[in-house]
């Protein structure tokens, strides 16, 4: 089968485990993980943030931002297709007490014409509005990425404002592939950003949470009361440092690849793709006549796998284990599929 | 003054304070408050319903609703302008850890075709949806009502989906006055119904949650836990049935002052009303070419009070202690201030 | 029936109820309630506290307390006969994430010796301690009192170890009745203060939360979010202000008659009290050969209610609804009893 | 240095190094890592429990059977030297809003007769008890461990008195070495149990939580919810499978280490140890003259680390990574020491 369900599902390559094996590790409990000091330490400097904490999962890095940037009966904003409202069990409600409010953005993004009168007053009966959620690129949205400008606008309305803003950057590397924004801009704009490794970049597991030490030091010891410190994890560290170091570069190949697919699908009769929302690897598009369900099973049927994202929408995520090979399988199916 | 801003401003009078001196309490938190036990019944027993429950305010009578039918990590679907989503401090979140999921509704009313995709399906990341809470009249809706037809219709729709529906009475008094539903027929549509006597009725303080034996026995534990089990509460319990019994039938004079005043802002040139949306007691309108500060500057100016409600939207809410004298000076302000 | 089980049972007199009816009332969640706002002014003052914050109830107090000086995953110390511990339905850990830590005082009071190494470490697997909870005077501790050397030691070591304090003063009445401390003292020594008005004051509902303006600002947003903000609650201010002017002086009396009782216990065969821990109107005394139920069934028999405190301990508290010809009724049925 | 702090600092081995690398993984978040799931499978059926779960950390394991077993506004019993009460960061307060109510057990060991009248009533005032938490083997015990006849009276007990029981197996392993009880018969007694495999068994990351069908998949989801949902974990339950086949032999290895070295201990004269509760790999003892800290830096100049316990008291905890020629130096230093 070609899976194109998720860029979660790349398995770690035999070098990837090599450096595995080769890893010093210790008891990150006791902050004593030599690689994994190192990796944060790293990861944290790109980004121009003072600290770093290695998570088992996007999931964990985003929740611990929500909770060291709020207090129960405070309300962040975010768009209606964002990771956090849809794909994390309500987390930030159940973990942190905060209400979610969803604006309506575009393609997964956020922009200060629905920003502009969200912020409510200090009426005892108001939720107290702290945090702006933004997700970059957006994966409900489509693969879609932040410019600069469309940061800076945000960053500036939300110092006016006095509100801060989280960056789900679960594929952070994807949206700087597409952008060039070198990281330490992400860092200027936000007050804290979760990043993924296991991904496009093909981590088995691990993310992680970047921001000011003293947040840090705060997010570390609710890690631990949930679950998520672990011992001899620099084995995960150095799974995810080689895949920084190795994989990065090749996301422009899947972003290649996401483009001539949808090209094949633009050019088609019964299938409808917008090109100008496909920016890195994340491929939306719709069928015109029949069902999304149809067409997955059309596509199934062909040894092809994606899933649906809406009565007509599908989504087609690539990531490296998918070849130029199976690309050419996939344009052909879908050729045949939409004519 | 003539204080249009709430009816919740509403004081007690003579009367109802010679009700509560006659009172027999007792310590309810032992459950041996007479007045209490004896109108919980009664309130319970008028919307077919099997328990009441006294409590200190709407909020805590919605709270505990939501309590009651979730746990952590559910959502709740709500219209944008609902009660509980908006004026009560983020509680939802906070309270019952669940995830409050607003949805795009008319004038504070939900129906079938925002309803229709808003259910979530059961993977492991999402949250679990559980309650439709309609509110009844609507607050920041403008007082509409929902009609029998609807209600039944969203009735339907949840036994199918599975989910609870909680029905916020704040005033639904006033929904009873201006739609003639009688009040079984809410208690048939509903797991869950707070109402409230301190609005327009005139209670100094005091609402009550409506729902099964079972339920009503875990929301006392819960009203406990949160502060709002009370001793000689029966005062209380007395104020409310008074204002029952004595100012219900009143609230029509309030609807029938609303659309006179409502009248003259239509005829007006510069200020505007919808008056099919002008059901009840509370009565919104628009300032056409000045902000909704500047018209509520000037009503100050004539002795009116009224509270903005948008930038350019004022909200004045009709009570039995406005009398036709007010109204007819607040018509003659808004005929000066609107040509 | 003699009702011996709580002072909490006291019922509003007919002057309570005409100053009820007297005071001048407005919207308390507006803040517009003036016999609410002096009140709470007075209450302040007297305790030297910043501002004070009327709530529906002692537990709502203590609460709110517990809130505003803790976050998630703190930890909280008490003595295991501790009010917030037994009668709270665990609201401490439910509404603010804390974890109670109880320690083994004396008579439900805590010292030195036990608070000495309570405070934990600094890790990051370890809860945050943060807080001391003493309750003045003991309701499960059988109505002892601290004396100020015990409160200013406990106070020393807060400092030191940078805890802080809350009093629960449920029945800071009685304390202050029975050894002289003023109430500027309680003030001195704790961070949040909670008093009640509903027990041997005898007002019928009402409590009151007392601490720096900034805890109480933070405080009345959760009081709204629990559900405990109410609009004309100036008539039950009045109620507490007239119990605090009236009913103050007359505790003296259920101490005096307390010790009546106990004096005939005391000289009793099959009875046994420790008159050295009998401070105020709490009486806690022992069945020798038999069980606290058998006992209490022949008190019941002779028309007399007390409640169970463990398997052979009684307890009864006295209030004003208990006359010296009721007192004398219980002195014969003890002795009768205990002969 | 050798290296006595906790068995959590053991390292991977090549050889599980290489079991690691030939493992066939999956997307663990969409139940696709066969690995995980064998696995899981392996564990819960050696237990006689229908379901296991495997998870980052021990902490995760027993909070979500916490959070399964409870709702906020219960309690749950624990010995007052419980790993759940004292080193999970007040998590069982935090995620579940359950209260910790702790006992007086004997080495971290609960008995009959301090749950005996543990169980509170049904009033609304009181937290509902629903969970006996027990530790087998008890860490800040000693690693004591529980006969089966103690087990047994416990779950007659719960059973009795509907509670439900969860046992921390955190180190069930070394339990299991010591007593020659089976696993099948924790099951039997227990409603959830938490077993680790990165303790003695020497795995790097892992534990499991073991229960009935319905649990466990209220468990994933609240595993989802707190970020506990990894994707190739295959990984790391290869790591912890290859631990239970090849390391669980060992352990008899290290507690037969740590009795050596508490006999040089038993047989000094200015250090104490009680042989009677040495049972497994942990060993405690207690300076006689002088405090732990005192100790641990003569130990720490010799090379030796170990952790303070108390004032006077010390752990050292053995694990495969102590060899002979470590526990011959370490005997060396303590005749020494306490000569």
């Amino acid at each position: 089968m070609i899976d194109l369900r998720s860029d979660t599902i790349t398995r770690p390559t035999p070098k990837m485990l090599e450096a595995m094996m080769n890893a010093k590790v210790g008891d990150d409990v006791f902050g004593e993980d030599e690689t994994v000091n190192v990796f944060q330490d790293k990861v944290a400097k790109m980004f121009g943030m003072e600290s770093g904490l290695f998570v088992p999962s996007g999931t964990m890095g985003n929740q611990l931002a929500v909770k060291v940037l709020t207090e129960p009966g405070d309300e962040i904003l975010i768009d209606h297709k964002g990771h956090i409202f849809n794909y994390e069990t309500g987390a930030a409600s159940a973990l942190s007490g905060v209400q979610v409010r969803i604006l309506d953005g575009k393609n997964g993004k956020l922009g200060i014409p629905v920003l502009q009168h969200a912020k409510r007053g200090n009426f005892d009966w108001e939720p107290k509005t702290k945090v702006i959620c933004l997700e970059n690129s957006t994966n409900k949205g489509g693969g879609v990425c932040y410019s600069k400008e469309e940061l800076s606008a945000i960053k500036t309305f939300a110092d006016k404002e006095d509100l801060r803003i989280h960056l789900d950057g679960a594929r952070i590397w994807n949206a700087m592939t597409a952008t060039n924004i070198n990281p330490g801009f992400f860092g200027e704009v936000s007050d804290t950003i979760s990043v993924c490794f296991s991904k496009g970049l093909g981590a088995p597991v691990g993310s992680m949470l970047l921001s000011s030490k003293e947040r840090i030091a705060k997010a570390r010891r609710y890690r631990k009361m949930w679950g998520g410190g672990m011992r001899q994890v620099g084995l995960l560290a150095a799974a995810a440092d080689y895949a920084l170091e190795n994989n990065w570069d090749n996301l422009s190949e899947d972003h290649r690849r996401a483009k001539e697919v949808a090209q094949v699908i633009f050019d088609s009769k019964s299938l409808a793709v917008d090109m100008s929302n496909l920016q890195t690897n994340i491929l939306l598009f719709d069928a015109v006549n029949e069902t999304a369900e149809s067409v997955l099973k059309k596509l199934a049927e062909k040894g092809i796998q994606m899933i649906p994202f809406g009565p007509k929408t599908i989504r087609a995520t690539f990531h490296f284990e998918i070849t130029d090979e199976d690309v050419e399988q996939v344009k052909a199916a879908l050729a045949e599929i939409g004519k």
